[in-house]
């Protein structure tokens, strides 16, 4: 097996046809990692989502990170992280652009929105509020591994 | 479908039976995160890793996280954050405690310690270099969905 650089070409790609992600933020040095759903354009990953700790970290420290990674095989894997600035997207204002976010999303996560609509009723109302953020890409790089015939343990 | 906040106990399992997880770190409260191979014991999170940028930002700033999820469908699926503090387990001091990482990672990953010794040539040598490390885990949480019967979209 090596491990390679991708392309920032690749890297694109990679996020182009993803659907899940990780998404990394921080707070006084201590990073933060939640699992997401997300859609990518060209510039940008848009990112539905309920209120939460996250939300408070980044809109106190909006450097972000996402990661992308899949593993086919033990020794077939790939792993692409896009770093960038987290940006909300609260109504009124930004109006189409949640209208955007939102078909964006719906195309891949109609369930997704739609679960977290019934989320438990026992949470505070907060927590229930749709938000809508996306984050601009400033970076993507990534790592692919690949097998070669004839290498040895 | 319903989103609830899981015991420790629940936690604890997941990370018992997790191989594969993304590991968070900070620098300049700039975010990153990455794909990592894993072994849990009580207290501890053992990873083995080659030298790269999240080695130098851990040493700088050992405040990390691990995340895990398991997805295994739309509306199931759970993620556990593990938040700790990075150890480097140097030779010859931690001799003791790098065999043991070794052992613990062995059963679930002969794979991937073979395949990082075969990690490419033109790497600068420093890269191939195998580097054992444990977290010491802080505090774990983590959030479950549960699908319920006759639901509305």
């Amino acid at each position: 097996m090596t491990i390679d650089e991708m392309t920032e070409k690749e890297c694109l790609e990679v996020l182009q046809r993803a659907s899940l992600g990780r998404l990394g933020c921080a707070m006084d040095n201590q990073p933060y990692v939640i699992p997401i759903y997300l859609a990518y354009e060209p510039g940008f990953i848009y990112v539905f989502s309920t209120y939460g700790k996250k939300i408070e970290w980044m809109r106190a420290n909006p450097k972000v990170c996402v990661e992308i990674d899949e593993v086919k095989g033990q020794t077939e894997w790939l792993s692409v992280l896009a770093t960038g600035r987290f940006e909300e997207l609260p109504e009124p204002q930004f109006e189409m652009e949640r209208a955007h976010a939102r078909e964006l999303l719906q195309k891949r996560h109609h369930w997704w929105l739609n679960a977290l609509a019934e989320r438990r009723k026992s949470a505070p109302d907060e927590s229930i509020m749709p938000l809508f953020f996306r984050i601009h890409i400033d970076s993507v790089t990534g790592l692919r591994s690949q097998n070669q015939g004839g290498s040895q343990g």
